[in-house]
């Protein structure tokens, strides 16, 4: 895992700590992270914070221009609602721990020029599995289903 | 305009008043409403508070069986980030009050089953075409250009 990967992936574990569900994304731009978080459904009543969302927040109002030279670290394949995000601000690289136990919008993404790329990471894999197992009624709540 | 999208433009209204995007939208469950908001870029710093988003926000956390019963009321329409949402929830029914000022993913959401209805209200036009020649950078903000 390389280090915004690695962060993501921390966030998560901060998520799961806090009791709540473990997504994380670090926004990065030029190699400097902008934003971080993880997905805040539990701790905040929150039917909009997953992890991506919640990291673009904490970024703070930025300019369209610096948006267009970020790439976004998630440790899960994003939904409709965080590639909608993605598309919406012209994030142009998203780099993906995994798309196993979920699988978002990729190819909408790339459909729309988006660069999307998923590193297969055990680690997040067994993360999410064990999550999905454990809580299932909550996982389906924050995909909608 | 029916009582929803009165309410969704008097939630732009506040918005303006308090300085912000005069976006507004209502999430409503069978003639009762759950969630109104208005977008909050301005007054919450925030890079994800759509007045569509604010609405969900502030309807909490609800089961998925709800909002595949919901109508969600806007004045604008709906941008990639809260088309995302729309389809991320299921909800089944979106009724945009103009999108002569900003068109947003409507084909999107029609492809994937989403009913859309535009009521090209003249009062929410006059209300965004205002902001817009007032705030051109703002808005260029809120809409990632």
């Amino acid at each position: 895992m390389d280090q915004f990967m690695k962060m993501a992936y921390e966030e998560a574990q901060q998520g799961l700590k806090e009791g709540g569900i473990p997504i994380g994304s670090v926004l990065v731009h030029k190699g400097n992270v902008l934003g971080r978080g993880h997905n805040r459904r539990i701790q905040k009543g929150s039917a909009i914070l997953h992890g991506e969302m919640d990291a673009l927040e904490n970024a703070g109002r930025l300019p369209a221009s610096v948006y267009k030279e970020c790439e976004l670290y998630t440790t899960l394949s994003p939904c409709c609602m965080c590639s909608g995000t993605i598309l919406l601000y012209g994030i142009p690289k998203v780099i993906v721990a995994e798309n196993t136990t979920f699988m978002g919008e990729e190819e909408l993404l790339r459909s729309r020029g988006v660069e999307v790329t998923v590193l297969n990471d055990p680690q997040c894999i067994a993360m999410m599995e064990a999550f999905i197992q454990e809580q299932p009624t909550l996982w389906n709540e924050d995909i909608g289903e």
